[in-house]
């Protein structure tokens, strides 16, 4: 966001955007200039004390956020804090209201909803989760049904607002929320922001494919600090994060190498990430060999840019029609939704081929 | 070799061959089994003795040797020395008539040669490499005019069987050469088979290229035993061999990054190689980030499966009539003949598509 | 075992053996051919068949155990499964029993007993732990109150032996325990051989001290596969290994620094343990600054020499009269008993001073 | 400096300086606080232009620059631009009244002159190197006898005062000059300050060496920004440094492994330096073990608080009257001076020693 606001006041390079390569000039996407920002966290630290942070720990030029002071504040004024009402349904309503105020108040064309909210713990299974009136017969009596990402996206459905989830929580991927997006006609996309290891994965695991070595192991270990770090210190938060890690290798292999992904919070680590991989292979009559690598990434900055690619790229997909399950946008999750190529050579391809689909004119 | 033997015999499992996959099925290659094995060296070392080394430094399982004997025997009577006659057209014509004997003799649809001597130095220009009536008539006259892997390849042209160049030296690359390949309707590849750090380069340059991130130092270091260290220990051999390795960079990202690739020969690693790179580069707001990798590969058994691979698609694309440069080949190569994309994912579609245009059914 | 054998026969060279190097030549420690080897195990496998074991893992040479094939019969005439009676009193009696003849039958001036089985889980406190005639009383009726290291302990002593112990498991450390080898003049030793990344840490860390850099994080894992590594995905034993790996950390720097150590089965990896450690630091000023490194070890061939160095200093410790811990043997142990120092070279300096204090010249 | 400046004043921690640990409270060194700066350099860049570049890097926090702008300023009158003369003789004269009035000018009880520019490459043996009167005969009437560093210790040793090189140039190391120190009564210590890849080199190597493991390959890499990065890309200037780099395997293993020490120059690396160095040894019946490691240190923050060290430390050395080379100061050194231990564990015990002799209470 402060990068959005720094590279449309040209103080910054959109390094990390893959929608401002040359590849997407002509699929009419809105343009950094024209998004607005807006947001409900559950804790109201001010934009600008974030700000602050992100600049202390090196991760924004002070400069920027010194030059930005007055953007911050306009986009500090779109900032709610998640609303709660008596139960579930009247929660959500609050939040769709939340949502086309904003909307209203800029005269947007339109709001692409981005759930990048701590991770959730996956919910135990429940039959309103496979039937939409059931479903919404039980949120006007409940308080917990649903988890807060598929909460949002229930409320961004039902404010006309398609709804993307950087994170690996429940978001749009239940059948009744499913259905409702198809009522609707709006788009989603997800899961959990592909940044680091997995990203390297999705490179590595089609190379040893195609030159049909095989690979015995694949272990790998995640230390990183900062919010993210210590609430996957949490085995439950944990879990669903591990799994979408390794899917990647079993959808590209065909096969599953033993090994396991770890998370360590090491809070002296901040936002920064450390990723060591260790991959033993075997190669012609038996041989064996291994591949070790370490991946150390900010993942803030390389989160920032993605997100708005994802603003930009949904939205041009909800201005052109397109409704369900973004499988095109797989280039960019660990766990991607639907059944899509794993490998990120092939997800590039259908991600361009999805842009050239979408050209138009008007912006969100 | 040993390898495609024990294939063969069903005593290994084809691990590496890329031809092999399932995605080749079609192809109509000749099969593995339909290979018959025949070379030049510089030094008479028996097959058997090469094959205890391996067999000692632990690459090939030293039951195989066993086991394969016999055949082992087969193929060193297809083995002779390089031959020299008073002048280079002279020996040209003898190795020219060593195919042709051998083509013969075991009754092959087709022979197609492929170098995997030690790396040469680059030769200096010369006018007689840029036009093949200049060039035969020094070739009578002269000792030197051609490295030997170019020599090579003229006598295989001249025997009417396709070449292949699995090292960085000069081979066919020369205009001379390939208006005689033209000429003879003859197809040809290479250059330097890829099999390391290369690899794995084709696949994370893009990456980067892609997220648009921007990689500022890429900085390499090979260490490498085996003859073929010991050779690119020299500085002439090494400056081609560093060249194509840093290549693929400039290809993929669109610019240079800063670093070098450096090359040293440490005779105790023996046949293994470990290769290390650090990957510095630059996220939004130009937050920096680092990445690392250890390649510990076996140059061999690497190399081995590719061989095979390379004889069968050549084979075939001889059958179907092709002629001149195989750019489709560059999936194999450091430093891909013609204009062709240096991402491995781009050359891998590429490859099956050309493997898609070969089909038929005639053995070599 | 195997490498004593092939050192005595001089068929190998005593790399990795501690006791072998110049330092210790004027300690009149027992020679290296005048060792005997016996010992329990709860699995019957036979010794010719783990031979062959290791030498298909390409651990021991198979020219070895090819050559040492009738000293190894001699060997497992040796061996004997672990005795089981009605309480542990009686089981007690039968493993001294088994000891003292193994002496006997070989004439020898003294046995040490070394625990290396599997490891276990720490016990539950119990009142007789600290209490030598509680003990005797409990194991009478108990089949179960001492773990099989502490039980094996308590047999050597009766049986007039030293014990050391070269896993984390109980052994000795148990008051009533080293009262009775106090009462018996024994000598004893542990706990859980230092052989790959607490060796490392051991001089690191020192480093990192003597420099007055601040260490911030250290985290480690460890991927093993084999017998140990199967055992130690279980949390319990494994959280005993996990804080002996971490206690270097604290006794070296003064404080402790952020981080884990980790350990994964992964089966693939066999004997070899790979482990990867990052360590975050802070140089003058706060400049954050960091060091990662990778282990490649073989587990047994480091382990193996350093139980050959065990018995003979505890040996020639026993024949000079010392009883109680031998703390200084802790340059050769993670947790070392006693009050002790933590960095290597101070334990080095420690070990040497100890040999120079043992001189005589009765073999074992 | 800059953090003697802000250690003293309160502002920053003396992390990094070896003579802060309580170890060396009793050796009555002079105070960080009564330390007085002044310098020579060929280049007459302000002080505040250079703290302020090293803010910019991330290397010393801007707070510090702004906090101490008045100190820096009262340096800067300190500083000056060598001096050059009609002869080498002269020059060295007029170093000398530089050296002297900066002493008389703060009434200073010493100076202790250290070397921190440039590498040079190291000269031609030339006969008055090795006779102090031929030495000074020849300074009279030549203008490039001596290497800078070598005419700074004599202007230094001419003027009373001791010399340090913390870089790997000739400095004190000619028998003139050491006969000129014993003359005047001076000690002088050296070579190049061990900050990073020896430094972890002189513990790992006797860990090997004590395991009586032995070492085959060790292989380093090290990538540099920096000044010091772009004149070490001059293959005489690197030479130097390669070669006292490795100095330390041979001295601490008893013999001397393959592999070499390489150093490439990467701006983009800027004062961070990345080593990457591969070990390869044999265990227990020749099994091949490998470890690698990665250094990724700040060069300024690990070299100034030495140099802090380094002038306590031989200031308190001359007030007690030593003379000649400190062999004591070894632990600083990559190429110490002397038969020293090359271990950093003996250098540490050395060094405390010796400083256990230095007591006294005067002030520099
Ligand atoms: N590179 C990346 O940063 C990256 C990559 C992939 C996925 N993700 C995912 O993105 C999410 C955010 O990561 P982060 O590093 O920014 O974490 P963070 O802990 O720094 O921030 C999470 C924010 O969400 C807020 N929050 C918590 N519950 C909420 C709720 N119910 N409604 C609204 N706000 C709520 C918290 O107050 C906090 O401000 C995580 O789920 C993470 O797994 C991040
Ligand atoms: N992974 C790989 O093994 C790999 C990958 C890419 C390229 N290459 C290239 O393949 C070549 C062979 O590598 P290697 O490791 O097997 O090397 P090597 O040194 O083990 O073998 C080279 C062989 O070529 C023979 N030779 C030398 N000059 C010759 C000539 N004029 N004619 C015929 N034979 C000759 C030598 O006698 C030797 O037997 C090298 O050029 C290498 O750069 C190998
Ligand atoms: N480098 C090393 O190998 C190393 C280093 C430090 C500590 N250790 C410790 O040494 C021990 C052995 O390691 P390993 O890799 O050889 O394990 P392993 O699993 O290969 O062998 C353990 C053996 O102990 C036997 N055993 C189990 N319980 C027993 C009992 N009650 N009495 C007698 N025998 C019993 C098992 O049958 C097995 O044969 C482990 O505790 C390990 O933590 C090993
Ligand atoms: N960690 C470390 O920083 C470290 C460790 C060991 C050795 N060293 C050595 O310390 C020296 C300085 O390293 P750096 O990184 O600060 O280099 P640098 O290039 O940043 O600084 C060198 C300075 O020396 C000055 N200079 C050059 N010739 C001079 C001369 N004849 N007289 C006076 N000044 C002169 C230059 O103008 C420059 O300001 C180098 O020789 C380096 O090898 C540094
Ligand atoms: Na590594
Ligand atoms: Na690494």
């Amino acid at each position: 966001m402060i990068g959005a606001l720094a590279v449309r006041a040209g103080l910054a390079q959109p390094t990390g955007c893959v929608t401002e390569l040359p590849e997407f000039g002509g699929a009419g996407l809105p343009g950094l200039g024209d998004l607005v920002f807006g947001g409900h966290d559950i804790v109201p630290t001010p934009l600008e004390k974030k700000a602050a942070a992100l600049a202390g720990a090196g991760i924004v030029p002070a400069r920027l956020v010194e030059a930005l002071r007055e953007e911050l504040a306009g986009v500090e004024e779109n900032l709610r804090q998640v609303p709660l009402a008596d139960n579930q349904a009247a929660t959500a309503e609050l939040i769709s209201a939340d949502i086309t105020e904003f909307r209203l108040r800029h005269g947007l064309e339109r709001v692409v909803v981005i759930n990048v909210s701590t991770t959730e713990p996956a919910p135990e299974p429940h039959p309103a989760y496979a039937d939409l009136e059931l479903l919404e017969a039980e949120l006007a009596v409940s308080q917990d049904l649903l988890p807060p990402s598929a909460l949002t996206a229930y409320a961004a459905f039902r404010a006309g607002c398609p709804y993307v989830d950087f994170t690996p929580s429940t978001g749009a991927r239940l059948p009744a929320l499913d259905r409702l997006a198809g009522l609707a006609g709006l788009p989603y996309g997800g899961h959990d922001g592909k940044t680091g290891e997995t990203l390297v994965k999705s490179v590595l695991a089609p190379m040893f494919a195609q030159r049909n070595l095989r690979v015995r192991t694949w272990s790998g270990m995640n230390l990183l600090g900062g919010g993210d770090g210590a609430n996957l210190a949490d085995p439950a938060a944990n879990a669903a994060k591990a799994a979408s890690k390794q899917r990647v290798l079993g959808e590209t292999l065909g096969y599953t190498p033993q090994g396991e992904t770890r998370i360590e919070y090491v809070e002296d680590i901040g936002d920064f990430k450390t990723a060591w991989d260790l991959v033993t292979f075997e190669g012609f009559l038996g041989t064996p060999m291994r591949m070790e690598f370490t991946w150390h990434g900010c993942d803030s900055a390389l989160a920032a840019p993605l997100i708005l690619d994802l603003a930009r790229l949904t939205a041009a997909a909800h201005r052109s029609g397109r409704t369900g399950p973004l499988g095109e946008l797989a280039f960019f999750f660990k766990d991607p939704l639907g059944v899509v190529p794993h490998a990120l050579a092939d997800q590039w391809r259908v991600l361009r081929e999805f842009a050239g689909t979408l050209g138009g004119e008007e912006p969100v």
